[in-house]
């Protein structure tokens, strides 16, 4: 973490160091009205952890990301350590006015539970106290635009992507009319929050699938670790911040309705853990072009090297072969890119195998026809990852904008 | 949090507050070496949390407990956020000197992980580098026992318990001849761990049941603040500390090679949160006997005061019914008390039902016989909380005290 921060507002913000020092009397007043013992144990990094000499971390179950505002939260959020994401199939009476019914009480159910207050038909609001950073993400699928505005509404984009030759797709992965992302620092958060929302779902549509996945804990790695995968490789390394000046125009739709919105993919990937065992170091760092170590790029030092696609071995082979999945993935149209949001999943296996593992692919992009499909067909083509790797479900969702109090998500498409 | 902290050894330990206000100006230095966003984001609670101006929690991931000792790790440790329960099942040829190769095994894989370094064997060594607090806890059940050292090593608790009326239990839940516990405050951190452990024990064994839970996350909620359950109950008020005077007779066992392990039984228990819905608030509290506010008994203020069995309503009915858990799970006899370490669980649902969620009921006590039976006897006779709740999985397994490095778990019963 830099000692100078930049706000998404693009304004550069405080200096906290410079904060720090320059304010170390008034903290260390401060530190004793917070509790000195999570001061103190911030004193003494790598103290016993057993009751009785624990360590206290700071306390965070009462941080909230704002509900309101242009975006809705949950996108260009720092991820949280837990996500859910539920997509529900609409029963066959709902029709407009009831979709704009149920997205009213679906927005004050979110708008009260990220902020840490029960729901209004919370039965367990002691449940609800704890937000730890809980964003809601709404997302429509083209059977619920199709209900609320008609086929002139339908981005491009909006429905199955076109079929990849490597999918093994299972329709119970797949597809659906709305979409819940759900996620928290504290899985019981995600839990309850689900709860709640489904409860108020309920009357107008059922849970077609349900996928859990997970991060970090938050506090567990230095903020801006890139994720590890459960192949152990850095994953995501080119992946566009949220204060990258080009943010906006790779993540959010300009026109119509959907401005301010996105689009969202899903792509349920099994990872095949027995087999990547067997392959060794170098053959797993050949797969994907980057070290396993700290995910430099096999020409560079460092993570964030910029790989160097034209060096070649002493005997005149690519350094980074033209079937690894950076070269693969990488374009020399900038259009083309996406924003990774990505959690691991990890099950309990059916029959011989050690693992049901792997990755909850997930992406937002203005386009996903424009920005998602052109990368996923190279990689469909010839990616050596394809090895290991099989996506089992594949779903697209449009994102609304956010909105404002008083307001709901969903109302410049229901209005 | 008091000032005054006991070690589990018993002696009083060093005062924080003590330490803290002795030590500020070493404390501040110590602060810039440390990494002053932390101190600062410490001295600043409430902070915005969106990317570029969010909290910085305090970095636990490198928190480790000790794995040698007189007991196994991971029972008087404070619960980690996730807990992974794996139950195995010995491959038949397996016999006394294999089962020695395999403990030796999985103790150093154990040892290593828990101590934040890659097993032996670790073909992804990057995942290890993060224990946050990561526990593994080995159980053996009767088949276990009996190849090991037959008959006469059997306690009389190790097998299936007894049958009970409320009892619905499914063999894909229940019993097994190998247990391990893995638990972390970083759901990641236990993924690895269950998949390097499996890797290990799979020449020797295949897996039964595998069984997740959550609790909080680490930093959520204030230390010491009693969990609750999805029925939104305060749940394990009068749970023995590690710290009380007897928990050491509550938990360890004193005799044979058993001496400084317990038993472990674990209750899948489902909780029907559909049908609980249909409670009222009143209707809630008056099952369990406590409020839902802050768990106090229903004639009392705070969670741990005295609960008054005696006293009676204006119209002469007991204030707490002779129904409510509380009492039927409170003992006269102190011989009947168990030291619990629940996780909830919470899985997609199947079918028209909105959660498939409930506890992972887990107790730790010196003789499962002796002090858990008798306690499920009474709730099993008369428990108002069995409307809603229904055992699906059961298993007990005896935990072999710790052991000193050279050593293997298990060593007082293979030797």
């Amino acid at each position: 973490m830099t000692s100078e921060q930049t706000h998404p507002s693009g304004r550069s913000g405080v200096s906290r160091r410079g904060l720090l020092f320059g304010g170390a009397v008034a903290g260390l007043g401060a530190a004793a009205a917070v509790g000195a013992d999570v001061l103190l144990n911030r004193l003494q990094p790598g103290t016993a952890t057993e009751r009785g000499g624990e360590a206290m971390p700071a306390l965070h179950g009462s941080d909230t990301v704002p509900f309101y505002g242009t975006h809705q939260a949950g996108i260009a959020t720092t991820p949280q350590a837990h996500a859910t994401f539920i997509a529900l199939d609409l029963r066959a009476e709902i029709d407009r006015s009831a979709l704009r019914r149920m997205m009213r009480v679906l927005t004050d159910d979110a708008a009260r539970l990220t902020q840490g207050e029960p729901a209004l038909a919370d039965s367990e609001p002691e449940l609800g106290t704890v937000p730890a950073r809980l964003t809601v993400t709404f997302g429509f699928g083209p059977e619920f635009v199709m209900r609320a505005a008609g086929p002139s509404a339908l981005p491009d984009w909006l429905g199955p992507l076109p079929a990849f030759s490597i999918d093994r797709l299972d329709p119970a992965w797949s597809d659906g009319d709305l979409l819940f992302q759900i996620a928290s620092d504290d899985a019981f958060t995600v839990a309850h929050a689900t709860r709640m929302l489904l409860k108020d779902a309920r009357s107008f549509a059922t849970v077609r699938w349900t996928q859990h996945g997970f991060r970090r804990a938050l506090g567990s790695e230095k903020p801006g670790t890139t994720m590890r995968n459960l192949f152990g490789q850095v994953d995501g390394t080119t992946n566009p911040s949220p204060e990258d000046e080009d943010f906006a125009r790779v993540v959010w739709a300009a026109d119509g309705w959907l401005a301010g919105g996105t689009s969202f993919v899903l792509r349920r990937t099994r990872m095949d853990l027995d087999k990547w065992d067997r392959l060794d170091r170098s053959g797993r760092e050949q797969s994907v072009g980057r070290t396993l170590a700290n995910g430099a790029p096999l020409t560079g030092v460092n993570e964030h090297d910029e790989p160097d696609f034209d060096a070649k071995t002493s005997i005149g082979f690519p350094v980074i072969p033209e079937f690894s999945h950076i070269r693969r993935a990488r374009s020399e149209n900038t259009d083309e890119r996406i924003f990774r949001r990505a959690y691991n999943y990890d099950h309990p296996p059916s029959g011989a195998e050690i693992s049901d593992s792997g990755l909850l692919f997930v992406s937002f992009q203005a386009d996903a026809l424009q920005q998602f499909v052109p990368i996923q067909r190279r990689l469909d083509e010839l990616d050596l990852l394809n090895e290991w790797t099989t996506p089992i479900g594949s779903a697209v969702f449009a994102i609304p904008p956010g909105c404002v109090a008083g307001g709901y998500i969903g109302d410049t498409l229901l209005v």
